[in-house]
């Protein structure tokens, strides 16, 4: 064990040696090392493939789920998406460099704020070895050093994936070092990482809540923290009743398992008795159970095709992450913010209404990283918002909020042309 | 002591609320409380500088030292000027509100980020009494709810001057509970603070290392931590020496106590001949003590009236904080860019040349909150900088670098107009 920790801190080094010449690293070598990538992932098919193979027979073998499967399989289709994300990424506008809030002082100093890499990213993931392109891929754009560490169930797809990554970057002229792989699965690894607080400036983690939990409360340094998405939709009284039944089906039913589905419906009572069986009905049809306060039962205990429950105190606040909504009849606007302001997460959050008033106090009073008028919170995603693949969803304020792309992976410095000036 | 924490969290909780409303108010009513708390400096100037009476004969009689006495006086000409700087970050331009990055999507969604601030600051400081001020009158103008502990030996100002703030943020109609002031003393009370990481979104610690050290250590919380500044000058081979001159004497001597003053000083092997007995002349006015490695002890031997000390491997790396510098001969720019990496913090660097492609590699290759070309590090600061007050220099790459103004404690959310849209 003591070799491979020697081992992780000497890849860590090596990381960091090269992140400071990735810094200055140009466009055209970056954009160059992601065309190599992309073309290898599919010149390189068969053996990605077969070490994906040994990966899924020995997680089969050991009873692993057939969704867990599912993650974890590659084949040539899945590739070719990968690879097809990756000349997005490469098409994106390189955020390194860029100069802004320029300006000329009294005294002559010229100074701005120059945008540069974060240095050396640290990614902590699970089962799905795509997360080994996609992030190593993410970190080059944005002229980031990356140490991975997949999970153990992918190892052989990871580790394969991960030649491929180092070099295609190394033929385009990256610097060596910029991208880690550790090879090494054992757990003890992953608590040394996050240690390394003097090389790894940001740890990103990927996979489900304990993963991520642990790496928060453990992490000595930052944390690309998204967590839990508790999102509402609040159905004012004012709202446009077929948008308010297409938006809450879309942002419950399209995709229920992840952090940006609809969680709780909260609807105005002067509204209710007409817009909940309408979406309880479309509800119904996907197979949605609706756990609903006292009035919202009253209304919709007459419609009997309805998988209908009395709402808990737990319900309220809940990321439920399936087929399950909780549903509150409120009596005003205020009733419905000072309810998000209790149970949100600060992830996202909607107000269906045509009221003008209505609509600017929710985007106003509303803290929450993304806050929606008359749209699905299921938009809250990078590639939706335009920003190109996405690191991940931050529901913190520090830094950046919400999706986070290649940008949110840089800082900036200051720079300072002068002429002998001197201070007073 | 369980109804101090008590009481302390009730507070931590009103500014929460406070906070929530802070976020949209109008610049006009911030402004009026700015101008409010400078008139009442000004207007209850005798019952504030009476409470700094009883402070100051109470650290008197217990043995404070003369410098930290004179941090904690405060007399008419410095209320003065305290009510001078509330009135220029009236004047700033109010950050929260700023729409940017507003674009319309092909689905025809309008999506743009809008700053808002952070929410609720906690600000931990020692014996000056202005920083109550200073720190209140940031968090308002940024529309951030602000929760103030002092120093026990500054208390009856520090209350006094709260008080002040309190009521003339109350009469301009900012929230009640936006300004709260921890009056007992008890250090446990600082423990619990840094354990409200529900309330608290950001933690400014003022005052020596220790502070800054314990609060860094043990906050749940972010904390802007500047910690250290160990600055070097790299005087090139192409400089100018008149200015290489001025500028390392502006940034050992003009103010050698603080964080942007020069620690180190490179000199290129092929101008140290002309420049160092230069400098040394100048810096022994001062009385500058310099800690050579050999190369630079050599040159400088012959000159009697200099207090030269050969340098040991503890002066690289180390931020004196008073007139002495370590003083080394490089071979090259690559030389003192690999020392600046191995012994820079990450605060404010320093070249000094005439020759384009110095300067350019320089500012490329440094990873500093602040590189300069041809000026004097003293510049790293939010009022030079052009930003107004600043609350700290982050050495930090997250969130913000260097000095951090009134924008630096905002955050963004996004803002996403729809018409109905749902993703597909």
């Amino acid at each position: 064990m003591k070799s491979a920790i020697e081992g992780l801190e000497a890849k860590g080094r090596a990381a960091k040696a090269a992140s400071r010449r990735m810094a200055y690293l140009s466009a055209e070598v970056k954009n160059k090392a992601l065309h190599n990538i992309a073309a290898d992932l599919l010149a390189k098919k068969d053996e990605i493939l077969s070490a994906n193979k040994i990966d899924y027979k020995e997680a089969e073998a050991l009873g692993m789920s057939a969704d867990m499967l599912d993650r974890l399989m590659l084949n040539a289709e899945r590739l070719e998406a990968i690879a097809g994300d990756v000349l997005a990424v490469a098409a994106l506008h390189d955020p390194v460099g860029e100069v802004f809030d320029m300006r000329t002082l009294p005294n002559g100093l010229q100074i701005g704020r120059k945008r540069v890499p974060l240095g050396v990213i640290g990614a902590i993931y699970e089962s799905r070895p795509n997360v080994t392109i996609d992030i190593s891929v993410l970190c080059l754009k944005s002229g980031n050093a990356v140490i991975l560490r997949g999970g153990k169930e992918a190892i052989h797809s990871n580790s394969a994936l991960a030649r491929v990554v180092q070099d295609a970057t190394t033929r385009a002229g990256v610097p060596d070092g910029a991208v880690q792989f550790i090879e090494n699965t054992d757990r003890a690894l992953v608590n040394q990482m996050l240690r390394m607080g003097d090389i790894i400036d940001l740890i990103i983690p990927r996979g489900g809540a304990e993963l991520i939990k642990f790496i928060s409360d453990n992490a000595t340094m930052p944390v690309v923290s998204g967590g839990v998405g508790v999102c509402h939709t609040y159905v004012d009284q004012s709202a446009d009743v077929d948008k308010a039944v297409a938006i809450a089906f879309n942002a419950k039913v399209q995709r229920p398992t992840v952090c940006n589905a609809l969680d709780s419906l909260l609807v105005h009572a002067d509204i209710a008795q007409r817009y909940l069986p309408l979406v309880a009905a479309e509800w119904a049809k996907a197979g949605v159970e609706m756990h609903c306060d006292e009035r919202a039962l009253s209304i919709l205990k007459p419609y009997s095709s309805l998988k209908l429950v009395p709402a808990t105190d737990e319900d309220w606040g809940k990321e439920f992450l399936s087929l399950v909504a909780a549903v509150k009849v409120v009596d005003s606007l205020d009733e419905a913010l000072v309810h998000i302001e209790r149970y949100g997460s600060g992830h996202s959050e909607a107000i269906i209404t045509e009221g003008y008033g209505a609509a600017m106090r929710f985007l106003n009073e509303v803290d929450a990283a993304c806050v929606y008028v008359n749209a699905s919170t299921r938009f809250t995603d990078g590639g939706q918002f335009g920003l190109g693949a996405e690191v991940g969803i931050s529901t913190q304020k520090m830094h950046a909020r919400g999706p986070l792309g290649v940008k949110e992976l840089t800082s900036y410095k200051w720079i300072i042309f002068g002429s002998g000036q001197v201070r007073t």
